[in-house]
């Protein structure tokens, strides 16, 4: 099978064990993610072949980061080693109702000041069927905003399936260009977005019309309607309940079709981050072995509840654990 | 008071810490269990003198496992060290809807090879007034089925009280003989049985009767007509929410009547494994202290409860713990 | 701003990880709390000036206690290091319907032995606002109640704000007196004091009118007409679901006005030793930062719920963090 | 065989991990030990039967410290679980030129609180044939002297062999007697006393001859002349180099003739407490099972010198073990 | 570059944390490796593409030592997933005059029970330059031993370099063949072996010449005489002082000359296991990196040096550390 | 007493435990050092009133830093809490002859881009008798090389006495001018400077005196001749064997008079960082509390010695801790 190919920054995450608070530290749990490369660690996970394309200081930081993610079982030979630092960030991990929170160290990063010229995408892409960035990378600095650009035309040239989650944020857009400007041309290349209503109106300007049934599938197609190559958008809901309790449901519109899934519910969250990149990664899955848009997406939105009781950034399970949620098998009865 | 022997293999148990999965783990939390043996230790907690009768390799290993029970209190003086290994399983700890996993690593153990003339029944019964073993014995070797088959005739002679909790495991019966064959003739020998309709079934061709009002009470009836030694049947039922959420609540039928406790809640659980060990535990201990039989079966169930909050297969709990929650104090008011 | 000076012991507290029981520990974690210190810890994080008074052997056990105050931002500049040992305390910590429990080994220790003249109030109180003690002081030795008095009448003498969480616990008074001859002068001598209808009728024999409408009220009034210095009388009221879930509400009365919050749900809670003292922190906080008893009172709750989700004894918190919970953000959405 | 009965307290170590100290420590490993009991763990670990007499808080902590030597294999039978609290110490591991400290919070313990009469010693003796109690016994209280006394009758009365280790520590008599008029009467009642020139000037104002040649033989000598029952006079001498390097060899004076072994080299120290314990528990093993007392004394060096190597205060190790060290194998080649 | 190519077991290894024996264990540090795929992952840090070829069960646990491997930068594509058990040893770290000791637990391993006709050497070698093996592979299982052998034949048959561990274990040879008679066949296709004098007198009954000069030329020149594919024959002498502090030194005969290295001291040695996987590796290094054969030994020496100070089986140093021991830098100044 | 005042950088550190590389670490132990403050905290140590002057982000990150210093007893009240990061780095605790390692990852830290207008040195040295800087923070930016400027001239101008560790790292100066620029006009205002002959050629030029007797003496002289302010120049002299293995000794020159203290050996060492720090802060309790140069030479480097046993940057001791090495006793006898 063809490689699934993330383009985006690795970064060190420190957190306090348990639920403390980083005064109470004097040791940090150390792992290592990204929102893309996440995605192809977690396809590797589920047998699908993954290369990751990023940026490391050549150090033992930058090493140890590619090391994790190596031997997750993604490909990180396009990886460059080059530049200072490693992004990190602080996440105190909440409880109830307590919030988890996150302080961000990650600017002037190795991966920021990448070189465009530093990635040929040709050759990257030769054993390639698919490429998956996030919103992320071309907010980080102009010269990751442009790598997106090239990679995204290298896929479209190569006929590749091009996904996107869009995931704005605000405050990570500071090297002088807005997102707005930035992202509908990106977008414009992709098969398949991650999207919520959110981020379609603070992008694109796209409000799900008044009165619309289904503000989603309304979003969507304006969205399709603008962006005339993206067959299918997908999004999770989430019914936070607490940082200890999370339910999910995953949302679809597609050929016309819009599909949902009931709610999964885990109680207690062992760990939130990359969710969303387990959501993504599992409708991959589904759509390169699985027949229909609603079969991808409840193993998606399988796939995803599951990461919410795994550690670390990248959703460890096999088709099998995720189908065995699928087929229902929730109240965790001992598997001997 | 005299002793409560118990006989079957005990197994190092090794997890990766907190809910890792396996590969995740640079360290593995290592304990010691056993169907039988857990039951022998909780009841030297609860204060009833104890004995296990085991195999174990006569390594560092065998005697870490030895030395283990004997800290609980259990009276090692009848094991034999001879055989090379140690049955090892792993346990990875689901939470929410991703169930626990293990992986076992038990085949040609020091006690699937014991040589049944090795343990000498009648000397080790003499200070005893009860014989307990489980299914899992006889079904690990036909020289592990043997032994089960002395110890219980001598049980038998020397006027013990016999129990054993019948727990079929289908894929542990690999040495030839079938549990159907085997188990009849050693559960005759019982006087009360831990049993589900299930278990009754599979390996007695039991079926609770058609349009029967309790199919416990059908089961129960019918299986004591079988063998008549057996005067008690009890068991839990479990009603399973997830795996970090349990509820249970026990079931008996002993001299033509039928009891059941309330459930109990058991959110988050600890640990689950050992859960049916304490409750007959909790039995045994209720048979020989309290008056009646749904007074044993309270404090069997409660201490099942207690069980699940407690790391580790044994239950290591008082008498006046369990009874704390018989009275009715579940809310985990702080005691001082 | 002006301190709020704390007075009491301040003991090791020893606790086996996770839900372990003491003979499973291996290791045993260690922190240092007392519930005036606590306070004082808590209100330092909250950005208010807080010395703590207290007596310590001078050895390393007692300098880590110190220490670990100092760390949290306490002025200890007054404690004094005489005597042979820290009070300490082991905490096995329940789960589920498990209750936690505590074994208390703090007899003798160099706070029960200290002498009431090592403390200058005068000096000690120079830069002062608010004293603040609990009943366990005057419980520990007749000199620890000695040298409340003196406390609280230099801090009357200084025109200092008095308050108190009287805390009955029956036990612990072992030294010749009872409380309820202890206590009404020293409660007579408070403005504020934390009392539940149970203490208020154990230490003062005040009972609610029968037929009150509100039983804390009418103990409030009582309590009020006995003691002219108290201004106001606030509470938590606890809907202990088990030692793993706990829903706690505020009361408070005061200016002739009865107020109370809605119940915050705690589900699970990390550590629920300190809440007390968050919570008479947190109205300690409101009524020198905002407008009204309601809103020192809201204040008050939510940082007692956030304190169950910490561990140690002291509420790490800011005030944007309990405003945070007090907006309504219980739900946990991740903070980046 | 018979089994060897030790009498004596039992108290928690607590250390922080590492080298730390205890300001800079937020868990401490905890374990447990004592002087005899100490002898009587190693010897069941050298395969010789062993009991200990002590005297426990009736709770969790005091639980704990009796499964921890019932692990360890030896007999806790005649324990008495009565009493307030069990002594502890803090211990601060030091390194090179930092020595180890320990801050003892001993006093007032259960064992200091025993009542002579608890322990009925011929019943507890009818099964042994050896008895053994170190100086710190009868330093505690009046009563635990008493007890020793006691034992040590009923241990002659009944032909028993009766060792000691007298281990003078000044600062421990602080009941209102003193070691000089308590000792000697024990001692009057042993065969086998592990006894330095210091402990022998100090307690009994025994001497070395001025110009003897050797001050040990002198000593040993003259105090077989003052209490006839001993033959058997062992110690060893150190060599320290470091809280990480140790030297130690062993002497002995017996039927006339001295011993001393060479020198064993152990660098670096793993945990030098119970070091001594580990000596006479190997002498008693070699008094046992080896034909000679230099052999017996070599024995008893290696035993210790590898105790230096395990963490804990008991000797976990094997008599093949000690042989391969007699036998030259010193220099930690691998064993498969 | 082509790869380097190891074929061999990779078993589970489980530790007692620090010196801890095992039953004083409540966790076991989880590492993987093998005597081959050891050299494969010390060359990937080196930056030699390494793959290795291997059998695992096909459950978590097999994943997981793959995973680690994959980490590490091994290339495991050609490793095949089938069978039960993953092999593992329990290994207690001494320290000082105590030395570490394993138990093995490696019977019926899933590598034991491989068929030859899984592994397609010529694909597996096809961008291949070198292959290893040890002398523990064919000792395994006859299936085992002829899968060696047809690697070696496709090796040889496409012109790669093959070298050898020895590595005589008797007591591995279990499957009722002998090594004498195996290895020669085996060992006659090699360019270079690892071999020591014993090794050489065990397997080959090759001892060195009476009055020879140096044995190790003497031995290396009779079995270049015997197995004339044979060109480098290497080796480390060790003078172990305790189980913490370790000699060594490189010793090779090639091309007609003889060469030895300095001794390196490592004091303390952190992990001893590894250290003559880390020595074959530097070596092949050396070959493919550097000019000459003492700088290869030199370099391989080093590398075996430093490993003895990284936890885990595998040599985690790059090329520029080991140089900057070449260069003498052994007195460990801090690196900034 | 007055307060000794240090102003610099504190950087959070980052270790894998043990020996541990960073690809193998799952946890960093993290800790918070800078030279400067190290110096005040093991001064409140040592009992002198120490305040440290720094600047943090105004984060959980920048807090934590804080706290931690405030726990070792430094007053922080004088610290600024503006900007996006903390400064920090990675350390490879090497072992024998691996050396430690570090990666910076220290630019652009909120210390880096901290405004001098910030600090009132006038009202910050109010309660002050000393100001002691480091070579460090000139380096870190033109704004710090400022602030340093204008805490000096106020010392001066206050009458404090001021020392400096000129402490040369040649990579750290990247911000556009020359240490050689620099440091004169900063050392200049100094009455003691820690000095190596290295320090002095690199930074202004001072060479010993062809032919000198003693090389220190004569770079210590041209130092003074140079800036007549200094009085005294200390140093220590390290004869390293091992990353395991230290030797020691200090130097001084004062009053015409050379004083060297004799070696002091630290095997193992437990952690080297801070050991400078602990020296010149010994000098500092040495000049304020102990008559003679050579006593607080000989002070200063025990103390510094002593610091190579403790983890952490900061020296955890007490004077009679000092005085206990200064006096010979380093055998590490253990202390009761």
């Amino acid at each position: 099978m063809k490689q699934v190919v993330t383009f985006g920054e690795i970064m060190m995450r420190l957190s306090p064990p348990l639920h403390y608070r980083m005064s109470q530290a004097s040791s940090l749990d150390v792992t290592y993610g990204g929102g893309d490369a996440n995605v192809g660690a977690a396809l590797a996970h589920l047998g699908v072949p993954a290369a990751h394309v990023g940026c490391f200081p050549d150090n033992a930081v930058g090493q140890a980061a590619a090391q994790h993610f190596r031997g997750h079982g993604v490909d990180m030979r396009h990886c460059v080693f080059r530049g200072e630092r490693l992004g990190l960030y602080f996440l105190e991990v909440g409880a109830s109702l307590r919030a988890s929170r996150i302080v961000y160290d990650r600017y002037d990063s190795a991966f920021a000041n990448l070189q465009p010229e530093w990635f040929k995408w040709d050759e990257i892409l030769k054993d390639a069927q698919w490429l998956h960035w996030t919103g992320i990378t071309p907010a980080i600095s102009a010269s990751a905003a442009q790598a997106t650009r090239e990679a995204i035309a290298a896929a479209r040239r190569r006929g590749l399936t091009v996904s996107a989650d869009v995931n704005y944020r605000r405050n990570l857009w500071q090297y002088g260009q807005r997102a707005q400007d930035v992202m509908p041309e990106l977008v414009a290349g992709c098969d398949l977005v991650v999207c919520t209503e959110g981020d379609a109106e603070d992008l694109f300007g796209i409000k799900p019309e008044a009165g619309a049934e289904n503000s989603f599938v309304s979003m969507s197609e304006q969205l399709m309607a603008r962006f005339p190559n993206i067959r299918q958008v997908i999004a999770t809901r989430r019914a936070t309940q607490s940082a200890s309790h999370e339910r999910i449901k995953g949302l679809a519109y597609a050929e016309g079709h819009y599909h949902e899934t009931g709610f999964f519910d885990i109680n207690p969250v062992v760990d939130r981050i990359g969710g969303g990149d387990a959501f993504i990664s599992g409708f991959i899955y589904g759509r390169l072995h699985l027949p229909t848009v609603p079969e991808a997406l409840t193993f998606a939105t399988a796939a995803s509840a599951l990461k919410h009781t795994i550690s670390g950034d990248i959703n460890v399970v096999t088709p099998a654990e995720v189908h065995h949620i699928v087929a229902g098998n929730t109240t965790g009865r001992l598997l001997r």
